[in-house]
């Protein structure tokens, strides 16, 4: 099962730096470094020297000298991979990077694929799948509340959330099986009532992982905000103002296409991803009209819903707005920003003032030209969705696979329930809790395949 | 003259990989690392560990984890820099780069300039000025005689041979001042031809170490070549293959701008730099002769002229051509390309193999379009310049400022030899050697100013 070969890879990032760094891992990592690396001090070989440390010398192909460096060394099972694993620190130029790596291979070692290192760490017991898989991760992990959740999942949060759950099933299912065992006695072990009542919790638990990954998803790829009203009320000013209050807009985050019609942007931590801003931009010189019905028709994607009304629009004109949206959205949040205060009518402003707001909803008065009340709003888009809050061990799925293993977990365990109602005999029960048990260890990888494995890694990048 | 302040930036190269290291250096290097970071085995401060060590563990601020590291110390003198250091590798987001890098600059340490973890080890004397420029052309490298060139200076080379020079100088000077001090006895202690020998070795020095500024510049910068030759002869189906031999293109070599009309590729280590190629490029589909006559008068910038001829013409065409192109340059490397030779005329190829070809000369038939003798041809021009004869500890000049010095340096000894001849006074002599001692000391930094190092170090990436 597991590969034997040493592989390598330049672990940071491509591109020129001051340093760069190329990991080995495998049997030979020592070996294949020893070949390649002289000290000049101790000319004592890397086998020879203690694990955890740090040694200066040179690269060389035996004729030409290619680098001085710096090289780490970490001795199994006491390393990431949990195999031998040797680290060359090199200059960072790119022609040295690919000249140590070539050297490498022509000593031994092989190319690492995508994540295969972490992959190694996985098959070789150093973590679980859902760990592995928050490596990747947190290293694309651009704002605080996803780089919360992955580090918590990587340090065994979810796995450890896991193991609990799958423990209340092993004990159902013992509890079945004993009662099949004596099933010809007609004798009842399992009390119905409290299996009902384990089964009731086991299904609370997963259905909390299963519906955490709606928020797992927007902490992942940034909450979704549009911005909406009418021509000329300062949306695209207001969303031009949201984007520079940071510098560091993460824009194209898909990266593959120029055809995205998203802003990400990072405000004090927290990623928000506007949508469609191309047509709230366009509003600004095209007809009004379509931009503004085709952001209407986005409005269910969005978590937070940001109305720009003009106060210095009559009253009447401005609540018949907020009314046409309030029609239009259910559920998210509503923040009505009372665009132009600067410049309002004082009657528009007090009557504003004094409309009932619901739960969800909130107004602010915001002159966006002036970029006045603009941290007052932010803070309530970061309320709307409190991600501060969130604890640091909350267990929050953030990934794909595991919220449809988690669906299906969950049907498996609603059908158990279903099962229990209708008095189905045990040893059905005990397929569908097999069924539930089957999926969440598909999460951890207790339960994998090639197939599965070969899919994780390979979206992972090389040299992790 | 020493900032004494604990510097922090990211050394590896900018973006996201899978991992990232940040650099700590000064005093407090270890005491702020120690404010972040926590061992979970040892719970040992890093303070209390052992030089050239690594140690796993977590950075957090205190509220809340940021990421798992491993952290590597090198403890004063024995460091890059000299001082105090400590490397810090975490999980390669850039997110969390910047978190580790905000949170050490909240702890007391500050951001580096360009270089200043370089100049440091400059000014605690773990390496001389030459050396220091030296690691920076060793990180910019993108060919293997770059590269060979630029880690022979940064490990001493230049200076030594400097060093040496120098010694020569203060022996020179010794001598003459002896003289001065018994000038009034009318004693001639320095004996004036032997004067004249040991300036002239010096001038023999320096003049080779300034004349090899050229080799140094086509070795930092890439060959020029010229690919000339009349339209449809296959220049442009020649120049792509070439391009295309590696993948390694390396295009818009400098960067800040679009119009650079030069393509420089590495070919077995070698950078070539093709000039002018978007002329080339243009004569397939534009008017012929404007583009000829304008890649014509960029011959003098070439090291290696390629005259691609047809050998489906006439010989006479053909010869006539090279009658031509033998009257435009002069000490260049001519390599006569005969194309097409897989469709020529048994003629042509016949006459044009017995022309007789000059010292600087080569011809080869080659079909550019079926790659026929392209490696041939490479081998030729690796030939004319002969980077790979180049010993491993050569001394080449690459660095302007070098050059710069090396020339005044050149002068001042001219001056001295022109004095010798003309009986020219001790004292004046040795003012004219202390000008020269002064600018070779600029090169090693034994002399140097503010303004040089900010020169020099400014050019530097940050985080080295």
């Amino acid at each position: 099962m597991l590969d034997q070969s040493t592989i390598c890879a330049i672990a940071t990032s491509p591109g020129m730096g001051a340093i760069a760094t190329i990991r080995l891992s495998g049997e030979k990592a020592l070996e294949i470094a020893d070949s390649v690396f002289q000290s000049p001090k101790t000319g004592k070989k890397l086998a020879a020297e203690k694990p955890n440390t740090l040694h200066f010398g040179s690269i060389s192909d035996g004729k030409e000298l290619i680098d001085e460096v710096v090289v780490g060394i970490f001795r199994a099972p006491h390393s990431f991979t949990g195999e031998e694993v040797v680290e060359i620190t090199c200059h960072g130029s790119v022609y040295i990077q690919q000249r140590i790596l070539q050297l490498l291979i022509t000593r031994g070692a092989r190319m690492a694929l995508p994540g295969e290192f972490t992959q190694r760490a996985f098959l070789n017991g150093k973590m679980d799948l859902s760990q592995a898989e928050a490596v990747a991760d947190l290293i694309a992990s651009t704002n605080r509340a996803a780089q919360k959740v992955a580090i918590n999942q990587m340090r065994g949060g979810f796995s450890s959330e896991l193991t609990a759950l799958r423990g209340q099933l092993l004990h159902f299912i013992a509890m079945i099986e004993l009662e099949l065992d004596f099933s010809e006695e007609d004798v009842e072990f399992a009390d119905r009532e409290q299996l009902k009542e384990l089964v009731a919790r086991i299904e609370r638990i997963i259905r909390k992982l299963k519906d955490s990954f709606q928020l797992g998803n927007v902490i992942k790829n940034g909450i979704p905000v549009a911005i909406v009203g009418e021509t000329n009320v300062g949306k695209s000013t207001l969303l031009n103002a949201l984007l520079n209050e940071e510098k560091a807009i993460v824009s194209d985050i898909h990266g593959t296409t120029r055809d995205v019609i998203e802003d990400v942007v990072n405000i004090h931590g927290t990623a928000f991803r506007f949508f469609d801003t191309a047509g709230i931009r366009e509003t600004t010189d095209k007809i009004e009209t379509i931009g503004i019905e085709r952001s209407y028709n986005k409005l269910d994607q969005a978590t937070i819903v940001i109305l720009v009304v003009d106060t210095q629009n009559r009253f009447e004109t401005v609540v018949s707005r907020i009314a046409k949206i309030r029609k239009r959205i259910s559920g998210q949040h509503l923040i009505i920003a009372a665009n132009k205060v600067d410049h309002g009518l004082p009657e528009t402003i007090d009557k504003l003032n004094e409309i009932p707001l619901g739960d969800n909803e909130k107004l602010i008065f915001i002159a966006a030209k002036q970029k006045t009340n603009l941290e007052l709003l932010i803070s309530e888009m970061q309320h709307a969705v409190s991600l501060d809050s969130i604890s640091e061990d909350a267990v929050i799925v953030t990934n794909t696979r595991h919220f449809e293993a988690l669906s299906r977990a969950h049907e498996s365990i609603e059908r158990v329930q279903l099962g229990l109602k209708n008095l189905i005999s045990g040893d059905f029960l005990a397929q569908d809790i097999r069924e539930c048990l089957h999926y969440l260890g598909e999460i951890t990888g207790e339960i994998s395949t090639d197939e599965i494995l070969g899919h994780i890694f390979k979206n992972f990048c090389i040299g992790k």
